[in-house]
């Protein structure tokens, strides 16, 4: 692990559909790949059912834990989406209709069309603020340090453009990736001998089979770029030395 | 949430590239469903990074708190690959060679190539057993009702037939699903009318976009086929007073 990096997160991710294999999540990765961009590194993921104990005990264990925590899911209008009542309850805040989410919505509606179920979705916790959805009108919404995402991946994604000002990051973490054609078992040793080295840059190493061909990808992760160069050069060498050939990955 | 189900489990997914955003999970997807077609219901997923301290303190928890436990990746020949250990460790036991397992790989490759770097993936738990790996020769295994699988899918999935018969379920988990080209808003109240006239079945809404087209699909799940036989006549008769659309999907 990269020790230095001060900004952390964890995603919590609300929906029965995922553990039971129905939809496959891809939020985690849409989520982490944009925060490390804004130099928050992620923790932690948890994937729980939409049951209120468990998502208000969850939420207070991680929202005390890490600097920032999105939730995605629960905050559509059906009797499976309890995510706002949740969020309400786990920081003691009245749930209440959002007086500016429910001007949004009314003037986002056909005249008419902002019906009861619709109304259900500017129900939040109290003094919650806003995030807007581009796609589909009903906002998202944050209380402290929690961000509250809705789990449709293309409106998820559509949201974070607006979020990016409200998330103060560290360094961003760089990455770099070294693809080989050979199997982990031809580069351990070496690789554990440069990971000592470089106790404070965190080494990766995954293996690949793409197009029919074994590989391996080596990523080096570090908030310094000349920490990965100097990793980079120590793997380089090794590699040259086995006559590994480098792919294109 | 289905409260009668008796066998649950939780998934472990253990790799710092899942939570950079680098690798896109599927292995949950791919447990869950095997899971619930052995009447098992997965009740928390949680995803840490490659840290000794996190893994061992998670596992001990969740073999505490669940039937059963499955971790994904961290079992291959590199310096990042930590679970044997850490799981030895979490159950106070001593890691060291597995006999059957250093004999099978020893079988496995050509001779000479049975490496110190592939010797590492033989170190298990004391009394580990084996879980086979027809697709690249090195087992997983289990200690007590903690299953350790490898990281990579396709591997992982090659090894879940032999597996089977270590697991002992409840009752399948049925589920059917009724597909409409509606909105969530528009059959919102009415669905939370059959939720609350059939509280131990579980109903979840999910919206989709499918071929240019917005749809809500609406599944019912229990593990008892006329429980969820009757919740579908009564989504079926505010569906038809709607005159809401049915669709494929």
């Amino acid at each position: 692990m990269i020790k230095n990096i001060k900004v952390n997160a964890a995603i919590l991710i609300i929906g029965n559909e995922i553990l039971s294999g129905r939809t496959q999540d891809t939020n985690t990765s849409t989520l982490a790949t944009w925060l490390n961009s804004l130099g928050v590194k992620v923790n932690e993921v948890r994937v729980v059912p939409d049951d209120e104990k468990i998502i208000i005990d969850t939420l207070n264990l991680l929202r005390k834990t890490y600097n920032y925590v999105f939730t995605t899911g629960g905050i559509g209008p059906t009797h499976d989406d309890i995510t706002a009542e949740s969020v309400s309850k786990a920081f003691n805040r009245k749930y209440q209709i959002h007086k500016e989410a429910f001007k949004l919505l009314e003037a986002y509606y056909k005249p008419g069309e902002f019906n009861e179920g619709r109304q259900k979705m500017v129900w939040m916790p109290e003094g919650a603020e806003l995030i807007l959805n581009p796609t589909s009108g009903a906002p998202g919404f944050n209380v402290d340090n929690v961000f509250c995402l809705p789990g449709v991946p293309s409106i998820l994604k559509s949201m974070l453009g607006g979020l990016k000002n409200k998330i103060v990051g560290g360094e961003p973490i760089l990455s770099h990736t070294i693809s080989l054609r050979t199997v982990e078992s031809e580069i351990a040793n070496s690789l554990t001998k440069v990971q000592k080295q470089n106790k404070d840059v965190e080494i990766g190493s995954y293996p690949f089979f793409h197009a029919g061909k074994l590989g391996v990808s080596i990523v080096i992760r570090s908030e310094n770029q000349s920490k990965i160069d100097k990793c980079n050069s120590q793997i380089l060498e090794f590699i040259n030395e086995k006559k590994i050939e480098l792919v294109e990955r």
